[in-house]
This record gives C-alpha cells, structure tokens and sequence, in this order.
C-alpha cells in the first residue's frame, strides 16, 4: 500500500504526534491492534485514563483507500487523522478531528468529536496499552 | 545502599524474573514507582488483569533492611521475593511467595498469598503502568 515515500511521511507524522500528545500529558502506543484485527497508528493514554486515537494519512490516495472514519468512535474517547502540512485537509469531513504534524512536532488544527468510552471497553483497552508497551520495553532491553 | 557486585546481582536476577514473567504470559514493567513513593522493582500485568509484584533481594543485608514485606500486599494480587541461586532462602518466612533467579531465566519455588486487589486501585494500577511503560517505549524511539 505505502510506497518509501509515503512510509517516510508518515513515520514524521507519527513523531511529531507523539511528541504533542507527551506535551499535553498523554502517554501515546504506535502502532496498537484492537481486538478487531483492526490497528490504530497511534493511541493514547491520558492522566485520567482517556483514550485518543489518531490515524496517520500521509496522501489522498492513503485518506481515500482507507475504512470509514466512524469505526475508529467505537475505540476511544476522541478521534483525529493525522495529516502532514502539504495534504489536502480541505478533504477531510469537519466534524472529525484534525492534526497537523510533521517531524518535529504536532499541532490540533479541530478537536474530535467526544464520544465516551464504555467502562468495560476503556479497561481493556487500557490493560492491552499496558502490556503492549511493557512488552516492547522488554524487546527493547533483553532482545534475545 | 547497593554496591556495584549487589548491582550485578539484582539485574541478573530482574532478567532471568521478566524472562520467566513473559513465558507465563505477563507483560512486566521494572522499576515502577506507586503513588506512595515506593518504588516496586517488579510489576506484572497478566492477561486478565492480574497484578504481581516480584521484590529483588540481592543479599541478606539487603533483604534485611527491606521494609516489611506486607507492604507490598497492597499493590498486587501475588507477591514474591526474587533472589538469587545463592541467597540463604531459608530465612525468608514460608508464606511469603519466592522465586529463584539467575541471568537466563526464573522458577517459582512457592506462590505468594493470594490477596486481590480492589478494583479501583487495580485500574488506578493499570493505568500508571500502561502511561509509564508507553512513555518509556517513546524514550527509547525519540530520545530527544
């Protein structure tokens, strides 16, 4: 799906997205499957336990080929796309969530709609946050 | 408090603990501070939620300016002292849980007491371990 070109987009994207949500206090998990199947670029965990999510598309073509938006209000508490400074954001439905982002840092052009997460859904997905990320932090100190 | 062989010893033993952690299923995170200032050297999240906590004992003085051990019942739902092939195990009280590790792996030599914990402190819990360990994870990706 992705050429390099896209693939270095959205690594950018990426980053500077991480780098905003650590700014605002939230801890964010790249890269996060659902119990779908489906994965999220970037989830992320806020003081109070809320979920945000944002997905990363570095073109249109990315943007068009992509599943409904709708689908991703059924995972967190607020959703964005992601979307480096030269894409068309004209494109992109006003009532869903809009950042801005490239390699250095990250800006919330439109907040998401606010759809709250069902207690049972919120804990676990907050348990799957938890031992993804531990997981990795292991891979990243004992790699054998 | 530690010196540099009591050092070795301890990340030793914490290797071969996650190591023996991760073949159970549970997802571990080291050195995890709890809002009361403690600093746990092992938490683990199981698949189901489950908390254990594995406190490294390096050597008799270290176990035994070690504050008490029912401390720890509070903040997980197993608890087990982590010590090394050599340490005189005898001296740990037999309804204490006890693990023995070296480098390369772990065995549990007897359970700890099964305390569970309240719900709002398992999410509270859950929640700091899955915000520490995904930042850690972005420190290792973005160390700028």
């Amino acid at each position: 799906l992705f050429d390099g070109r896209q693939s270095a987009i959205a690594a950018s994207v990426q980053r500077g997205c991480c780098r905003l949500l650590a700014q605002m206090g939230y801890a964010a998990v790249t890269e996060f499957s659902l119990a779908t199947g489906r994965r999220v670029d970037i989830m992320a965990l806020g003081p109070k336990g809320e979920i945000i999510v944002l997905e990363i598309k570095s073109s249109l073509i990315d943007y068009r080929t992509d599943a409904k938006w709708e689908e991703y209000l059924d995972f967190c508490d607020r959703f964005y796309f992601a979307v480096p400074p030269e894409f068309p954001r004209e494109i992109i439905p006003g009532e869903v969530g809009l950042v801005i982002a490239d390699r250095f840092g990250a800006e919330i052009l439109r907040e998401g709609p606010h759809t709250p997460l069902p207690p049972a859904r919120r804990k676990k997905l907050t348990l799957h946050a938890a031992r993804v990320s531990a997981r990795r932090v292991h891979r990243f100190l004992d790699p054998e």
